[in-house]
Protein backbone atom coordinates (compact mmCIF):
# COMPACT_ATOMS: atom_id res chain seq x y z
CA UNK A 1 0.00 0.00 0.00
CA UNK A 2 1.71 3.12 -1.15
CA UNK A 3 1.80 6.39 1.10
CA UNK A 4 0.18 9.58 -0.04
CA UNK A 5 2.54 11.84 -1.16
CA UNK A 6 3.12 14.72 1.79
CA UNK A 7 2.85 17.96 1.24
CA UNK A 8 5.46 20.75 2.24
CA UNK A 9 8.32 20.16 3.69
CA UNK A 10 8.32 16.76 4.48
CA UNK A 11 9.66 14.07 1.92
CA UNK A 12 7.13 12.56 -0.27
CA UNK A 13 9.18 8.85 -0.17
CA UNK A 14 7.83 6.32 2.23
CA UNK A 15 9.81 7.03 5.28
CA UNK A 16 10.52 4.00 7.32
CA UNK A 17 11.44 4.90 10.76
CA UNK A 18 9.87 7.62 13.06
CA UNK A 19 11.88 10.11 14.52
CA UNK A 20 12.10 10.33 17.64
CA UNK A 21 11.04 12.89 19.81
CA UNK A 22 10.90 13.47 23.48
CA UNK A 23 7.65 12.52 23.84
CA UNK A 24 7.71 9.09 22.12
CA UNK A 25 11.58 7.90 23.44
CA UNK A 26 11.58 4.92 25.24
CA UNK A 27 12.98 5.82 28.81
CA UNK A 28 12.28 2.85 30.37
CA UNK A 29 14.09 -0.54 28.99
CA UNK A 30 14.90 1.75 25.58
CA UNK A 31 17.02 -1.84 24.38
CA UNK A 32 13.29 -2.67 23.71
CA UNK A 33 12.33 0.18 21.97
CA UNK A 34 11.91 0.13 18.08
CA UNK A 35 10.93 2.99 16.06
CA UNK A 36 10.40 1.10 12.66
CA UNK A 37 7.36 1.67 10.99
CA UNK A 38 6.60 -1.91 10.53
CA UNK A 39 7.13 -3.11 13.79
CA UNK A 40 4.30 -0.88 14.72
CA UNK A 41 1.98 -1.10 11.87
CA UNK A 42 2.48 -5.02 12.73
CA UNK A 43 1.34 -4.77 16.23
CA UNK A 44 -2.11 -1.85 15.96
CA UNK A 45 -2.47 -4.29 13.17
CA UNK A 46 -2.78 -7.76 15.42
CA UNK A 47 -4.37 -6.14 18.48
CA UNK A 48 -8.11 -6.28 18.15
CA UNK A 49 -8.92 -3.06 20.02
CA UNK A 50 -6.31 -0.03 20.85
CA UNK A 51 -7.34 2.73 23.63
CA UNK A 52 -7.52 6.56 22.43
CA UNK A 53 -6.17 9.11 24.76
CA UNK A 54 -6.94 12.73 24.84
CA UNK A 55 -7.02 16.04 27.20
CA UNK A 56 -10.08 18.54 27.38
CA UNK A 57 -8.87 21.44 28.88
CA UNK A 58 -6.04 19.76 30.41
CA UNK A 59 -7.78 16.40 31.75
CA UNK A 60 -6.99 13.15 30.77
CA UNK A 61 -9.63 10.45 28.64
CA UNK A 62 -8.39 7.35 27.86
CA UNK A 63 -11.43 5.26 25.67
CA UNK A 64 -11.34 1.69 24.32
CA UNK A 65 -11.97 2.20 20.92
CA UNK A 66 -12.04 -0.37 17.63
CA UNK A 67 -9.22 0.78 15.00
CA UNK A 68 -8.32 0.00 11.72
CA UNK A 69 -5.23 1.02 9.95
CA UNK A 70 -4.69 2.17 5.70
CA UNK A 71 -1.13 2.93 5.31
CA UNK A 72 -0.03 5.24 8.37
CA UNK A 73 -4.20 6.28 9.06
CA UNK A 74 -5.70 4.75 11.80
CA UNK A 75 -9.48 4.99 11.50
CA UNK A 76 -11.71 5.19 14.14
CA UNK A 77 -15.72 5.28 13.98
CA UNK A 78 -18.31 5.78 17.05
CA UNK A 79 -21.66 7.86 17.09
CA UNK A 80 -21.76 11.30 15.94
CA UNK A 81 -22.33 12.68 19.50
CA UNK A 82 -19.58 10.69 21.06
CA UNK A 83 -16.97 13.30 23.36
CA UNK A 84 -14.16 10.88 21.55
CA UNK A 85 -15.16 11.60 17.69
CA UNK A 86 -16.30 15.17 18.51
CA UNK A 87 -12.16 15.51 20.23
CA UNK A 88 -10.57 13.43 17.38
CA UNK A 89 -12.80 15.28 14.92
CA UNK A 90 -11.64 18.95 16.09
CA UNK A 91 -8.18 18.08 15.08
CA UNK A 92 -6.84 17.96 18.69
CA UNK A 93 -3.72 16.05 19.62
CA UNK A 94 -4.57 12.07 19.81
CA UNK A 95 -2.15 9.60 21.58
CA UNK A 96 -3.51 6.04 20.65
CA UNK A 97 -1.89 2.69 22.40
CA UNK A 98 -2.08 -0.73 21.73
CA UNK A 99 -0.63 -4.05 23.74
CA UNK A 100 -0.23 -7.12 23.05
CA UNK A 101 0.88 -9.60 26.08
CA UNK A 102 2.06 -12.46 24.93
CA UNK A 103 3.12 -14.05 28.45
CA UNK A 104 3.99 -13.71 32.23
CA UNK A 105 7.76 -13.77 32.65
CA UNK A 106 8.11 -15.62 36.39
CA UNK A 107 11.57 -14.95 37.66
CA UNK A 108 13.09 -15.72 41.08
CA UNK A 109 12.16 -12.68 42.33
CA UNK A 110 9.83 -10.29 42.89
CA UNK A 111 11.99 -7.15 40.83
CA UNK A 112 12.79 -9.40 38.47
CA UNK A 113 9.23 -10.50 37.49
CA UNK A 114 7.80 -8.77 33.91
CA UNK A 115 5.43 -9.55 31.35
CA UNK A 116 6.66 -10.21 27.23
CA UNK A 117 4.46 -8.08 25.52
CA UNK A 118 4.30 -6.01 21.92
CA UNK A 119 2.98 -2.47 22.51
CA UNK A 120 2.89 0.54 20.37
CA UNK A 121 2.39 4.21 21.37
CA UNK A 122 1.30 6.51 18.59
CA UNK A 123 0.82 10.15 18.26
CA UNK A 124 -1.29 12.37 14.99
CA UNK A 125 -4.04 14.79 14.82
CA UNK A 126 -7.66 13.80 13.45
CA UNK A 127 -9.79 14.67 11.19
CA UNK A 128 -13.70 13.37 10.12
CA UNK A 129 -14.16 11.70 7.18
CA UNK A 130 -16.41 12.96 5.05
CA UNK A 131 -15.80 11.54 1.46
CA UNK A 132 -18.39 8.45 1.69
CA UNK A 133 -15.80 6.36 -0.39
CA UNK A 134 -13.31 7.07 2.33
CA UNK A 135 -15.43 6.19 4.84
CA UNK A 136 -17.16 3.06 2.85
CA UNK A 137 -13.07 1.82 2.60
CA UNK A 138 -12.61 2.91 6.60
CA UNK A 139 -15.34 0.95 7.56
CA UNK A 140 -15.19 -2.07 5.31
CA UNK A 141 -11.19 -1.82 6.94
CA UNK A 142 -12.71 -2.07 10.87
CA UNK A 143 -14.86 -4.85 9.94
CA UNK A 144 -11.42 -6.86 8.01
CA UNK A 145 -9.18 -5.81 11.38
CA UNK A 146 -12.11 -7.70 13.82
CA UNK A 147 -12.82 -10.58 11.54
CA UNK A 148 -10.99 -10.61 8.26
CA UNK A 149 -12.96 -11.92 5.44
CA UNK A 150 -16.37 -10.92 7.15
CA UNK A 151 -16.81 -7.58 5.21
CA UNK A 152 -17.49 -10.26 2.17
CA UNK A 153 -20.14 -12.26 4.59
CA UNK A 154 -21.86 -9.50 6.12
CA UNK A 155 -24.50 -6.73 4.21
CA UNK A 156 -22.28 -3.61 3.89
CA UNK A 157 -24.01 -0.26 5.45
CA UNK A 158 -27.33 1.49 4.28
CA UNK A 159 -27.01 4.87 3.38
CA UNK A 160 -28.88 5.68 6.53
CA UNK A 161 -26.48 3.60 8.72
CA UNK A 162 -23.47 5.04 6.98
CA UNK A 163 -24.86 8.49 7.49
CA UNK A 164 -25.17 7.39 11.53
CA UNK A 165 -21.69 6.61 12.20
CA UNK A 166 -18.81 9.15 12.54
CA UNK A 167 -15.38 8.04 10.74
CA UNK A 168 -12.36 9.61 11.94
CA UNK A 169 -8.79 9.16 11.06
CA UNK A 170 -5.59 9.99 12.75
CA UNK A 171 -2.44 10.51 10.59
CA UNK A 172 0.42 9.01 12.39
CA UNK A 173 2.90 11.31 12.52
CA UNK A 174 5.38 9.70 15.31
CA UNK A 175 5.41 7.16 17.60
CA UNK A 176 7.28 4.04 18.93
CA UNK A 177 6.71 0.16 19.79
CA UNK A 178 8.24 -1.62 23.06
CA UNK A 179 9.20 -5.28 22.39
CA UNK A 180 10.01 -7.80 25.32
CA UNK A 181 10.81 -11.65 24.40
CA UNK A 182 12.07 -14.77 26.02
CA UNK A 183 12.87 -15.51 29.53
CA UNK A 184 13.45 -14.08 33.19
CA UNK A 185 16.72 -11.91 33.20
CA UNK A 186 17.70 -12.46 37.48
CA UNK A 187 20.03 -11.31 39.38
CA UNK A 188 22.88 -13.88 38.88
CA UNK A 189 23.29 -14.67 42.66
CA UNK A 190 19.25 -15.54 42.27
CA UNK A 191 20.40 -18.79 39.53
CA UNK A 192 20.85 -20.89 42.30
CA UNK A 193 17.15 -20.70 44.72
CA UNK A 194 15.00 -23.02 44.40
CA UNK A 195 12.13 -21.11 42.60
CA UNK A 196 10.64 -22.19 39.90
CA UNK A 197 11.35 -19.75 36.48
CA UNK A 198 10.42 -19.12 32.57
CA UNK A 199 7.44 -18.00 30.74
CA UNK A 200 3.73 -18.51 31.14
CA UNK A 201 3.08 -17.71 27.35
CA UNK A 202 -0.41 -16.13 26.94
CA UNK A 203 -2.92 -15.72 24.10
CA UNK A 204 -5.76 -14.64 23.17
CA UNK A 205 -8.03 -17.48 22.27
CA UNK A 206 -11.35 -18.33 20.15
CA UNK A 207 -13.45 -20.70 22.20
CA UNK A 208 -16.19 -22.52 20.36
CA UNK A 209 -18.50 -19.79 18.52
CA UNK A 210 -22.03 -19.48 19.75
CA UNK A 211 -24.32 -19.42 16.72
CA UNK A 212 -27.15 -16.83 16.86
CA UNK A 213 -30.74 -19.13 16.73
CA UNK A 214 -32.35 -16.84 15.09
CA UNK A 215 -30.68 -17.51 12.00
CA UNK A 216 -32.02 -19.33 8.91
CA UNK A 217 -31.77 -23.13 9.06
CA UNK A 218 -28.94 -25.06 7.85
CA UNK A 219 -26.34 -21.78 7.64
CA UNK A 220 -22.78 -23.35 8.21
CA UNK A 221 -19.90 -21.81 10.02
CA UNK A 222 -18.30 -18.98 8.00
CA UNK A 223 -14.50 -18.91 6.50
CA UNK A 224 -13.99 -16.15 9.07
CA UNK A 225 -15.40 -17.43 11.91
CA UNK A 226 -13.78 -21.34 11.48
CA UNK A 227 -10.35 -19.94 10.85
CA UNK A 228 -10.26 -17.16 13.16
CA UNK A 229 -7.16 -15.88 14.01
CA UNK A 230 -5.44 -12.43 14.75
CA UNK A 231 -2.79 -11.27 12.04
CA UNK A 232 0.41 -12.78 13.05
CA UNK A 233 -0.48 -15.38 14.90
CA UNK A 234 0.60 -18.49 14.49
CA UNK B 1 -11.32 -4.39 52.96
CA UNK B 2 -12.47 -0.95 54.76
CA UNK B 3 -12.52 1.97 52.54
CA UNK B 4 -9.91 4.78 54.43
CA UNK B 5 -11.94 7.36 56.13
CA UNK B 6 -12.17 10.65 53.75
CA UNK B 7 -11.89 14.02 54.95
CA UNK B 8 -14.14 16.84 54.37
CA UNK B 9 -17.48 17.18 53.04
CA UNK B 10 -17.36 13.33 51.39
CA UNK B 11 -19.54 10.75 53.46
CA UNK B 12 -17.45 8.35 55.71
CA UNK B 13 -19.51 5.20 54.89
CA UNK B 14 -18.32 3.09 52.07
CA UNK B 15 -20.15 4.10 48.93
CA UNK B 16 -21.03 1.49 47.16
CA UNK B 17 -21.88 3.59 43.50
CA UNK B 18 -19.61 6.16 41.55
CA UNK B 19 -21.08 9.22 41.33
CA UNK B 20 -22.12 10.07 37.87
CA UNK B 21 -20.26 12.69 36.30
CA UNK B 22 -19.73 14.56 32.63
CA UNK B 23 -16.69 12.73 32.36
CA UNK B 24 -17.62 9.59 34.01
CA UNK B 25 -21.49 9.14 32.55
CA UNK B 26 -21.24 7.02 29.72
CA UNK B 27 -22.86 9.13 26.40
CA UNK B 28 -22.82 5.96 24.22
CA UNK B 29 -24.52 2.98 24.68
CA UNK B 30 -25.97 4.02 28.30
CA UNK B 31 -27.76 0.70 28.71
CA UNK B 32 -24.15 -0.84 28.80
CA UNK B 33 -23.06 1.61 31.52
CA UNK B 34 -22.37 0.91 35.41
CA UNK B 35 -21.47 2.94 38.42
CA UNK B 36 -21.58 0.45 40.88
CA UNK B 37 -17.88 0.45 42.70
CA UNK B 38 -17.41 -3.62 42.79
CA UNK B 39 -18.31 -3.93 39.07
CA UNK B 40 -15.76 -1.53 38.40
CA UNK B 41 -13.38 -3.08 40.75
CA UNK B 42 -13.94 -6.76 39.57
CA UNK B 43 -12.99 -6.02 35.98
CA UNK B 44 -10.32 -3.85 37.01
CA UNK B 45 -9.08 -6.57 39.10
CA UNK B 46 -9.10 -9.47 36.08
CA UNK B 47 -7.49 -7.50 33.81
CA UNK B 48 -3.89 -8.47 33.48
CA UNK B 49 -2.91 -4.92 33.01
CA UNK B 50 -4.33 -0.84 32.46
CA UNK B 51 -3.78 1.92 30.17
CA UNK B 52 -2.81 5.18 32.20
CA UNK B 53 -3.22 8.30 30.30
CA UNK B 54 -2.38 11.86 31.57
CA UNK B 55 -1.55 15.45 30.07
CA UNK B 56 1.28 17.10 30.08
CA UNK B 57 0.94 21.00 29.06
CA UNK B 58 -2.61 19.58 27.21
CA UNK B 59 -0.35 16.51 25.16
CA UNK B 60 -2.03 13.57 25.96
CA UNK B 61 0.02 10.21 27.09
CA UNK B 62 -1.53 7.07 27.46
CA UNK B 63 0.85 4.11 28.86
CA UNK B 64 0.28 0.51 29.27
CA UNK B 65 1.48 -0.39 33.36
CA UNK B 66 1.00 -3.18 35.44
CA UNK B 67 -1.94 -2.36 38.14
CA UNK B 68 -2.74 -3.92 41.61
CA UNK B 69 -6.11 -2.17 42.80
CA UNK B 70 -6.34 -2.28 47.43
CA UNK B 71 -9.89 -1.02 48.53
CA UNK B 72 -10.43 2.20 45.89
CA UNK B 73 -6.49 2.91 45.24
CA UNK B 74 -4.75 1.78 42.56
CA UNK B 75 -0.81 0.89 42.70
CA UNK B 76 1.35 1.37 40.22
CA UNK B 77 5.17 0.72 39.60
CA UNK B 78 7.93 1.54 37.51
CA UNK B 79 11.02 2.87 37.24
CA UNK B 80 12.06 5.96 39.71
CA UNK B 81 12.92 8.18 36.36
CA UNK B 82 9.90 6.93 34.04
CA UNK B 83 7.96 10.31 33.34
CA UNK B 84 4.86 8.41 34.28
CA UNK B 85 5.89 7.99 37.72
CA UNK B 86 6.65 11.14 37.59
CA UNK B 87 3.54 13.09 35.98
CA UNK B 88 1.65 10.62 38.71
CA UNK B 89 3.41 11.78 41.62
CA UNK B 90 3.06 14.81 40.81
CA UNK B 91 -0.74 14.69 41.73
CA UNK B 92 -1.56 15.71 38.41
CA UNK B 93 -5.13 13.86 37.19
CA UNK B 94 -4.85 10.27 35.83
CA UNK B 95 -7.71 8.52 33.76
CA UNK B 96 -7.06 4.54 33.77
CA UNK B 97 -8.93 2.55 31.24
CA UNK B 98 -8.96 -1.20 31.43
CA UNK B 99 -10.85 -3.51 29.06
CA UNK B 100 -11.82 -7.23 28.73
CA UNK B 101 -12.73 -8.74 25.32
CA UNK B 102 -15.40 -11.45 25.69
CA UNK B 103 -15.96 -11.82 22.36
CA UNK B 104 -16.97 -10.68 18.71
CA UNK B 105 -20.05 -10.30 17.94
CA UNK B 106 -20.50 -10.98 13.92
CA UNK B 107 -23.95 -9.51 12.89
CA UNK B 108 -25.85 -9.56 9.69
CA UNK B 109 -24.83 -6.11 8.79
CA UNK B 110 -21.22 -4.55 9.20
CA UNK B 111 -23.15 -1.98 10.84
CA UNK B 112 -24.58 -4.05 14.32
CA UNK B 113 -21.27 -5.51 14.48
CA UNK B 114 -20.06 -5.12 18.11
CA UNK B 115 -17.62 -6.93 20.63
CA UNK B 116 -19.06 -8.44 23.77
CA UNK B 117 -16.31 -6.76 26.66
CA UNK B 118 -16.05 -5.21 29.93
CA UNK B 119 -14.72 -2.09 30.29
CA UNK B 120 -13.69 0.54 33.30
CA UNK B 121 -12.36 4.32 32.82
CA UNK B 122 -11.32 5.48 36.09
CA UNK B 123 -10.30 9.00 37.19
CA UNK B 124 -8.22 9.85 39.92
CA UNK B 125 -5.20 12.06 41.46
CA UNK B 126 -1.87 10.20 42.52
CA UNK B 127 1.06 10.44 44.98
CA UNK B 128 4.26 8.77 45.68
CA UNK B 129 4.15 6.16 48.03
CA UNK B 130 6.89 6.51 50.47
CA UNK B 131 5.53 4.65 53.70
CA UNK B 132 7.36 1.43 53.48
CA UNK B 133 5.24 -0.89 54.52
CA UNK B 134 3.04 0.38 52.49
CA UNK B 135 5.11 0.10 49.61
CA UNK B 136 5.74 -3.20 50.31
CA UNK B 137 2.42 -4.13 50.44
CA UNK B 138 1.24 -2.62 46.81
CA UNK B 139 4.39 -4.93 45.45
CA UNK B 140 2.93 -7.91 46.69
CA UNK B 141 -0.32 -6.63 45.42
CA UNK B 142 1.08 -6.10 41.77
CA UNK B 143 2.92 -9.49 42.05
CA UNK B 144 -0.74 -11.42 43.36
CA UNK B 145 -2.48 -9.29 40.79
CA UNK B 146 -0.69 -10.63 38.16
CA UNK B 147 -0.04 -14.50 39.33
CA UNK B 148 -2.59 -15.14 42.04
CA UNK B 149 0.07 -17.20 44.87
CA UNK B 150 3.31 -16.26 43.32
CA UNK B 151 4.43 -13.57 45.88
CA UNK B 152 5.43 -16.70 47.96
CA UNK B 153 7.08 -18.41 45.99
CA UNK B 154 9.14 -15.91 44.38
CA UNK B 155 12.11 -13.81 47.14
CA UNK B 156 10.32 -10.53 48.04
CA UNK B 157 12.80 -7.65 47.06
CA UNK B 158 15.52 -6.44 48.83
CA UNK B 159 16.21 -2.83 50.28
CA UNK B 160 17.81 -1.95 47.16
CA UNK B 161 15.34 -3.20 44.92
CA UNK B 162 12.91 -1.31 47.28
CA UNK B 163 14.99 1.82 46.45
CA UNK B 164 14.76 1.55 42.88
CA UNK B 165 11.53 0.97 42.60
CA UNK B 166 8.81 4.20 42.55
CA UNK B 167 5.52 3.01 43.97
CA UNK B 168 2.43 5.55 43.22
CA UNK B 169 -0.68 5.60 44.66
CA UNK B 170 -4.19 6.36 42.99
CA UNK B 171 -7.16 7.31 44.96
CA UNK B 172 -9.99 6.23 42.73
CA UNK B 173 -12.64 9.32 42.52
CA UNK B 174 -14.89 8.29 39.78
CA UNK B 175 -15.37 6.34 37.07
CA UNK B 176 -17.54 3.77 35.21
CA UNK B 177 -17.92 0.36 33.46
CA UNK B 178 -19.34 -0.63 30.15
CA UNK B 179 -20.18 -3.92 29.94
CA UNK B 180 -22.23 -6.06 27.00
CA UNK B 181 -23.00 -9.07 26.51
CA UNK B 182 -24.89 -11.70 24.21
CA UNK B 183 -25.91 -12.06 20.62
CA UNK B 184 -26.28 -9.50 17.83
CA UNK B 185 -28.73 -6.85 17.78
CA UNK B 186 -29.59 -6.74 14.40
CA UNK B 187 -32.20 -4.77 12.24
CA UNK B 188 -35.25 -6.44 12.12
CA UNK B 189 -35.72 -6.88 8.49
CA UNK B 190 -31.81 -8.73 8.51
CA UNK B 191 -32.55 -11.76 10.00
CA UNK B 192 -34.30 -13.34 7.21
CA UNK B 193 -30.53 -13.14 5.69
CA UNK B 194 -28.71 -16.11 4.66
CA UNK B 195 -25.64 -14.71 6.75
CA UNK B 196 -24.60 -16.93 9.92
CA UNK B 197 -24.70 -14.66 12.89
CA UNK B 198 -23.49 -15.17 16.56
CA UNK B 199 -20.61 -14.41 18.82
CA UNK B 200 -17.17 -15.81 18.71
CA UNK B 201 -16.16 -15.95 22.48
CA UNK B 202 -12.44 -15.02 23.16
CA UNK B 203 -10.55 -15.69 26.18
CA UNK B 204 -6.73 -14.66 27.62
CA UNK B 205 -5.70 -18.59 27.64
CA UNK B 206 -2.24 -19.61 29.61
CA UNK B 207 -0.28 -22.07 26.65
CA UNK B 208 2.07 -24.91 28.17
CA UNK B 209 4.96 -23.01 30.20
CA UNK B 210 8.61 -22.74 29.23
CA UNK B 211 10.84 -23.70 31.83
CA UNK B 212 14.34 -21.87 32.25
CA UNK B 213 16.90 -24.26 31.42
CA UNK B 214 19.21 -22.46 34.13
CA UNK B 215 16.62 -24.08 36.82
CA UNK B 216 18.20 -26.15 39.51
CA UNK B 217 17.22 -29.74 38.41
CA UNK B 218 14.09 -31.41 39.95
CA UNK B 219 11.83 -28.40 40.91
CA UNK B 220 8.13 -28.83 40.02
CA UNK B 221 5.47 -26.30 38.34
CA UNK B 222 4.39 -23.93 41.05
CA UNK B 223 0.87 -23.63 41.87
CA UNK B 224 0.58 -20.05 40.20
CA UNK B 225 2.08 -21.71 37.11
CA UNK B 226 -0.12 -24.81 36.89
CA UNK B 227 -3.67 -23.57 38.18
CA UNK B 228 -3.14 -20.07 36.66
CA UNK B 229 -5.95 -18.05 35.77
CA UNK B 230 -7.31 -14.41 35.62
CA UNK B 231 -9.54 -14.09 39.19
CA UNK B 232 -13.01 -14.10 37.58
CA UNK B 233 -12.40 -16.54 35.18
CA UNK B 234 -13.95 -19.81 34.74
Amino acid sequence: MSAPVAEGVEAANPVERFDRTPATSVRQHPERASYDRAVVHAILDESLFCQVGFAVDGKPFVIPCIHARIGSTLYLHGGLASRLMQVVASGAEICVSATIVDGLVLARSWFAHSFNYRSVVVFGTGRIVIDLVEKARALRAVVEHVAPGRSREARPPSPKEMAATAVVAIEITSGSAKVRRGLPRDADSDYELPVWAGELPLQLTPLPPVSDPRMPAGLDLPDSVRDYRRPGQA
